[in-house]
């Protein structure tokens, strides 16, 4: 994008209504409106754009990013570190490791006292259904809480990077990444995407990426097929969010026990695995009442399931029922691929080559989906903001 | 604080007597003078009034602060990172656990090595009698000998984030909080304050809270009463320098073993669990001989001595004698908060919960206070300093 | 040096050819012409200067260092930490404990995943040989392919912060302390150095610092000496590469099986321990094959082959039979000092002692050796960027 057509871009914000995103938090997608998602997708253009074009998109001179790892991560923390440093914020890694949280110290004690210079906090909490995403809303009101009463001196803006229900930086990113090999959300009616269960040798992946994955994209009018064996339903709530917005776009939500007819004539393909949601629900109890056996058992139960479904791969063959066998291949990475990181998984090493570069793309927006929700959070008026920084045109490399 | 108002504070900075400040740490506030104490409120008072006009406090375009937790931290961690970040200086943490440090450096070499581009260095050493303190000095004897010898281009100031004996970035906040709460610091003149023993079911806790309460608010005029079960004596240093401070303020010092007698009329209850001097010392006796065993039998024989003691707790009916029963509630966090965090603790949670908000803002002042420790220190004239970041008026948010 | 001086040297840059760096590694010394690693020298001087007269060097408005220790560092570490700061960069450390790359991620996956807004990728990786420089080669060709797809929107430079081969960041530090204490590269033809192997307490001490000496101070005309007991050699390739350099410089290369040779007439000792070449690779054969109780077994045998040479230690008599017994003495730190940090070690106390300045000033070059290292890499023109921020005059400290 030149310089001119950024602008442009920016001119055109006012025209979404996002006013109500000034000081509150992104925690499921469903919850924003189109206009809401909708500026998300352009303010991470806009700061694409002005990147790419050297321009530096600094809108803070200090403040710091807390984010909060309750589960392994690679590319959301970097893509978390990455946003913060893009917007001018200094990461700060609650390592609960570190600090006294085992103490006995509450969740709306901690949020408020590493808050103090926060703009923004990200967290991923996603090991226990009916965990993570509650836990955020306690931070969510607590730093509400602190910054009513006149405590922080700021509302930093809460950025769910994984929760037990969705995972909006990660469908964002898909999104985004449709948008530009579609050639914008318009060319997304009416194609199909398959968001398949995969087989893989480890169990209980979590939910939220095909939860996330059918709680947006059924917004665009797209025929959203969710295929996987009988047992691994994902939560019946979300199920139904999406069979409503499908409804409102004009688009469809299905379900298939057959992944050869979730792929047939699809244009898009995400296959991957996922727990049953039943399953971690027993676990996320069992975890309650501290009955590690139990854990264990679950584990293993499982395991023996998942190993009933290897037919559930994405081959070439099964590539070829795709639309003219091109359709695009979606993962949010890392894959488990068959003969390289495991002997049997998702998907076939050919399969994944040939896609690689597309793959590294689609996870290349997330760094840009964060700042934009951190951003159109944190400001009232972003295109005002935007613009003067277009003008100021300080580089972001000498 | 409106701008004109902190021009005001900046013009009056001059009439303070800090220039011994600079080039030099902040270890103990009892070695600082009554004007260099001030100075430090006054500069925190200034930066935050900067921060919440949206007025950049960066100092530095770049540099390190360097921080070593030999103990874990929440508050205290992210309060320097939030210091060094609103100053312009980036964090870079010494964990000793990745370093080489076990592999025979000293601390002399280690302190250098690390401090070639600090400006800063921040250090928790808190577990063991004699041993903290002495440590912050030989870092800081250390990079002041790395200065002299031309190896370092600038000489970092060490500031102690809570050492065996003080615990001065604590109690300069929760002296902030009184100055605010009741409107100056000619208004705690004659104020009585509690500085109490309260039971927890842990046993250990650092004394340098209450020696830091002693040995700071003895100095203004304060009547500090100190109160604990027999055999819970802090250090007798502090306790001769804060009767010596107390005498010259025109305040008062004493000592009781009643809690009841302590909050009797008090304006002020700090109500806390520490272990008992003595038996720090011989735990760091032990540690020093290696005997682990010695240790566990010492653990198991104080925490039988404080279940002796579990009267020792912040009620509402000792909050009914003190004075018309209103007295401010202190602590640093986290509480032992009875029927919330454990069984039986320092504080009952209706007191608690009263007196949050309070709580929260007493935490709120460390990132000002110690980022005013480093600017004193670094800075030869910083009144010129902070006159010239208020006439740049640079947004901290743009 | 005065900005006068620094702008002079600035001037010179142009001089050397130093094109080919350009969106380039530093992987090897001696894969680098002559003119680029005086390029390297010129611009850590003119970085110093420029810090020293308080001009900053921020040539980054944001931007990524991403760092990978696969071995315990402080020095590196903080050094690393210091050039991303010093140039504008923010660390973001890839902890390899917190990420899913053990997961199943590909190094190509990772260092794409990583790398979306990085400018600069430090890794450490000397444990095995045949492994560390390999593997930063897979890393450095993954980012080529990701900015060649369009993927990554800068190409981030990689430097080699250790790796079995080479210590590039090390070696030239060392060098750089040799131009400053001897006042200038020329100065340094015909001079002795000592690089000779001493006894240590552990074993199984990285090669690279031995054969990073051997590959760069044979390129200016010193007479490099590589004095081990038998059984010590280092890397065949490395010794060839060295012989082939000093007979191109007019220097030489030879070795011997006394550390009294060496040091006679010395102008430089740098005696240090490492691991025999040979049992490393036994050892890397073992790890490869998971053998534990091998790798066991050989520490032992490595321990007391060892345990033959406790003769080779720097001491007082030794220094004697140096020029004038005056010799410059090196090490890159820690030291294992004999009676200080063990029992029977490299070093008499009384020889480092001595020495501790110079050796303290050795390792300060660091920062700036790496800080050129990125800047010569990601900057096509870097005498106009470096003369543009001394006409800024833009304040390092306020």
């Amino acid at each position: 994008m030149e310089p001119n057509a950024i602008e442009a871009k920016i001119k055109q914000l006012p025209q979404l209504h996002f006013e109500r995103m000034h000081l509150t938090d992104f925690l499921l997608t469903w919850e924003k409106s189109a206009d809401e998602i909708a500026a998300v997708f352009a303010v991470a253009d806009i700061l694409q754009g002005m990147r790419r074009s050297n321009i530096s998109a600094r809108v803070f001179d200090s403040g710091l990013a807390i984010s909060l790892f309750r589960d392994q991560s690679t590319r959301t923390r970097f893509s978390f570190a990455s946003a913060a440093n893009l917007l001018g914020l200094t990461l700060a890694d609650l390592d609960e490791g570190k600090t006294q949280i085992a103490h006995g110290e509450t969740v709306r004690e901690t949020a408020n006292m590493v808050s103090f210079m926060a703009d923004a906090i990200g967290i991923r909490d996603d090991m226990y259904i009916g965990r993570g995403n509650t836990y955020m809303r306690e931070v969510a009101a607590a730093v509400q809480q602190g910054y009513d009463a006149g405590i922080l001196e700021q509302r930093p803006t809460l950025v769910n990077l994984q929760c037990d229900i969705d995972h909006p930086t990660q469908s964002m990113s898909d999104m985004q990444h449709l948008i530009h090999t579609f050639g914008g959300v318009e060319n997304l009616r009416d194609k199909k995407i398959a968001m398949s269960w995969a087989y893989s040798p480890s169990y209980g992946k979590p939910l939220s990426v095909p939860q996330g994955v059918a709680g947006l994209m059924t917004r665009f009018g797209m025929n959203v097929v969710l295929a996987h064996p009988p047992g691994y339903e994902i939560m019946p709530e979300v199920e139904a969010e999406a069979a409503k917005q499908a409804k409102a776009s004009g688009g469809s939500f299905t379900r298939t026990h057959s992944m050869q007819e979730a792929f047939t004539d699809a244009d898009i393909v995400y296959p991957k695995s996922w727990a049953p949601f039943a399953a971690m629900e027993k676990r996320t109890d069992l975890f309650g009442q501290g009955d590690m056996e139990g854990i264990k058992a679950l584990e293993k139960e499982l395991l023996a399931q998942n190993a009933g479904f290897k037919q559930w791969e994405c081959t070439e063959e099964l590539m070829k029922r795709t639309l003219q066998g091109k359709a695009l291949y979606l993962h949010c990475l890392p894959a488990d691929i068959t003969g390289v990181s495991c002997a049997a998984g998702e998907v076939t090493a050919s399969v994944f080559d040939r896609y690689r570069d597309p793959l590294y793309r689609q996870a290349s927006y997330k760094p840009y989906i964060i700042a934009a929700m951190i951003l159109l959070a944190r400001f009232k008026n972003p295109a005002d903001l935007l613009q003067k920084r277009m003008q100021a045109a300080r580089k972001r490399v000498r």
